[in-house]
């Protein structure tokens, strides 16, 4: 395990200790909850300020608090399919719906990709009389390919 | 390669003659672009009168139109891990970003998945001054882990 | 070895030692033995009545109750065609099966699957004068896919 | 492709042309639904009167019809993680619940197995308010492992 | 490395300490060497009294003895293609003979299988002038598929 | 498809409709059923005068049967990890007691391997009143590693 | 193989015929020999006037020369780890230099990545006295992480 | 862990500690910057005096320094397919370029590969109104197949 | 089957209808039995005078002939893990003695590689009382990693 | 980590402290450097002298003598495919040459296999003017498939 694993190990055990909610880390430094708990899991860099409110909430020494701020390997899952039921519908939906979406940007939009990186989501519950539901919003810059 | 297959090569290869957009052939089954697309991609089960105008317009025969009724045994990307840039975008998405999804659905609705089945997807050019984004809705029902 | 999984080794250390069943642990609890077992091995979130009772039984503390209340990361094998043998059986049961089950399921209710979260299994012994048998019965509801 | 893969195609091109059910089939022969549609999948090996019935009824030829009754290399699945959805389900129970149902017969039985060949199968649809429901009954001799 | 490993690790330990051969433990618990290696190397469940003595011989503490009576996850290969040589050897068997007692099998039984479970297994060395050969005898028993 | 897969492929496809059975392909050239299959089945070498006969039996050309006298490349199974069953169970075997016969042949002979060159099968039925077993006789020549 | 493999193969056959090279190919299209051989190969689009011309060099009939400009599933190996030893040692260069580009890259740039979309590459020989070398320069646009 | 890779995270530790940059490391010991981070990333083997400045800026213990000019057993990424969303567009680019790299050098070059061994790298940041680019020189003399 | 594989295949078989030896095929070229044979079996590439020869030999036609000449895509084998027992025993040395060849060359060379393009190969039959042996010398280049 | 496998990490660490070469430990226990260093790195077998004699060089306890007597479970590298480069070029021989090699070994020798067991190897520098090489003997019992 890697230092900045080691930081996400402690930031979960303190938040079921806390009982803190990922909304209220995210209100703290004024930030999405996306993209406050994609960082506070290792995926996501923080500035110094960001990572000094973090690490006061959550008792990190001043070594954890460094590597917030430092660019971590991302990836989360510990193998490529996922086992864990609710990530393996999001795998299945890429693999269900994958050539339905590529052909679809294509010909809306020529060759090219969604950025994964100029990138923002947004998951929201709607309340609905047949079963409340999950909205998810991504939102992803469409890069061309360029001949050159 | 089995015979639904063989019908999604007919129509790719018939599309691709005739110039024809998913759009297209959507309005002409009165359903939407996504859902349309993944069913001639072979991911979906068509009824008759949907699968009698798809075949008209493609010039499938009589047995091809039978099989676009018969359930396909589902998933359309012929590696575990995506090669194609596009496509593996969203496969890094859930890499990237699955835990955090995990983390804030429980957060939000306790144990349970966000349904792969009973679920719609709408995908949207926003047209934006620096650079136009695709814009992806993916609406699923969710569905608790009850004890018992 | 995450939080979650360290307290189903305690768990599973005590039980051994202390003799409990998993009836006896499922009684405590007021559920089945099948969903007590699966919560106790880190498939399922208890309630926090649940989690104090376990802890309990097992001398478990106060941290570790908590991260029983936790939504787990799911997924009990440590390989992807698993090695033991009982546990291997269902594996090829999917092996040689699965396309029967998917064949008669879709003749039977059109497309879409059976869930594996509004579902619930019961294992039973059938005394038997050839040999007793391990009957299993699952059930789970049938969600249809829908066009849109 | 080898010739008893052939002879399953053969099957299931004839059976969405002529429009029979698996329980029309089983009933021809006698046997269960479930069994006979594992045997015209390829997995189970058919006596020459069964055989013969079946390959009148799917217009097979008489070569196709001595393979009927070769015990066929098991396995219906293209890939060791299914990827269609609803299999994948099945699939998920034994990653999620495998070690559950482990814990569980060796408590009642001892050290053994469910046998996945002294085995059968049946699957029923239950009606249902809340959305019906697929049962599948699993029913296998326990083996004892003994020392020797 | 769970607890039944852990056991596995310190009898290996003290066999090594100790310079017992696997034929003075099975022959302390009147079992087969066969067997009893394989018990020992965390694959079998023991009585409680062949624990108990197995416990004696290797200095294990009474929690340990508790273990050797718990029914393990079985499967003693840290790879699924081995790369011990001897080991390598006997999947190479699989590998180049597999298909030929398959076929060799049902030739002589019909459709089934033999038993991995209600099994025995004796290793003998063979005194030969042209090198000393090793003979291992597997007995299984067949078990059949029925229809049903 | 090589030349040399092929050549088994119609080997199988004649022995199914002439219903010879191994053990007559055997007598025919005499050599044991168990050599004599693993060669028809592409993992043996036939010398000219064998392959022949092999050829006259099953309708060969004579380029078939210069092919039979090529050395094959061997491995008869299409997966790593076997899914027919009966293939299987041996694979279980060697995955579950795979360190116990490399304990026992180590602790009888010292380093080294039992060969799967320098080795011959026996596959015979055991009548048995609690049901019929499958003996199998294996006999390897013990190599051993030498210091240099 | 799809309908633009096809493409790629007759382009490969009909380019070994007449001796033409991709420095020619991509004079014809007025591009970069880089960008032209990838589309030719299969991963870039054409535009109508690019395939024309392709088409006619290499005789290609009207439906290959339509297909060039539909957008390809990318990905040109045909195994995640290369065998051929020139593409291996890029994929060395991956494995050994990966983690320090990474740092570097997030050194001078912060967190993100260098886009391979927005990505241009010129190879070109260096004469050399002590070896002729082979320069590669990649020129991909920093695409920054942003919080959201 | 190695002890390499122990001597890999103490660097890294100390390096977010004192907030030296890869450029001083790389200025202290008279080295390119992407030579001195591979390593430091234990990918290359220094020099006495090179380990011993090294040693003194981290404050690694004399072993430390030892094993700084050990060969060490390289390869920097924990899959075969890097998660990192930076280091996996390296190897996209492998994937989709591949073939087009290989022709390229083919035609040129003839038979024969870019070496990765007698070969340096070069990192560069573009200023570019439309957005700062990564630039970077791969050079590697190439090594011709010869017959023999 | 790429086209060069498909020329593979042909030479295979004509040498088998022709009876020709890879040292007759060496002798015409003036070239060595081991590059040879790899030359004929896909791995490296003929000049003009020697695909000629090659191509009257096994009587192949004139576009074959320019597929000799053409750099293949090297890799001789199906699997990873080559399942063919010759082939293996290699991969074996490689796995058993692969850390010590790294150890051994280091110590000898520093670090650096053994060249596998710069390389030849000499296989010998050594006569021996004690049973022939076979004899492979591998003739590598050391090559240097430098620092720069 | 086994107990051997600490043994070789142990072994190693005093190897760098003490400054030992492979070759002086060889001469203390009189085998080829080859033989010694993979006994040393954890794949061959020591006898009790030799193991006392490197017991007392890298001032191993009594125990970890006692485990060099052992037989290991031999395949010193981490992954099938090997990532280090100096490795890595042995694979890629076998990959690249595993067919030819084979195809010359069965014309000479027949069907059969050269022994990886009754093997050694002898690994030398040879100066040269173009660049040192590194030669390496191979020399391995030829083991014929005999038909029974």
């Amino acid at each position: 395990m890697n230092h900045r694993e080691e930081v996400t190990c402690k930031i979960l055990t303190e938040k079921v200790k806390k009982g803190v909610s990922w909304q209220q880390v995210a209100d703290l430094i004024g930030k999405s909850k996306e993209w406050t708990t994609a960082g506070c899991l290792g995926q996501m860099t923080f500035t110094s300020e960001q990572a000094e409110k973090i690490g006061e909430l959550f008792d990190l020494d001043e070594n954890d608090v460094a590597w917030l701020q430092v660019v971590p390997y991302k990836g989360s899952l510990p193998e490529s399919v996922p086992t864990d039921p609710l990530i393996y519908r999001f795998y299945e939906l890429v693999n269900v719906y994958g050539t339905t979406i590529k052909s679809l940007i294509h010909e809306e939009f020529g060759d090219g990709i969604m950025s994964a990186i100029d990138f923002s989501m947004d998951i929201q519950r709607e309340n609905n009389p047949a079963g409340d539901r999950v909205n998810i919003v991504l939102s992803g810059k469409f890069l061309p390919y360029k001949s050159y």
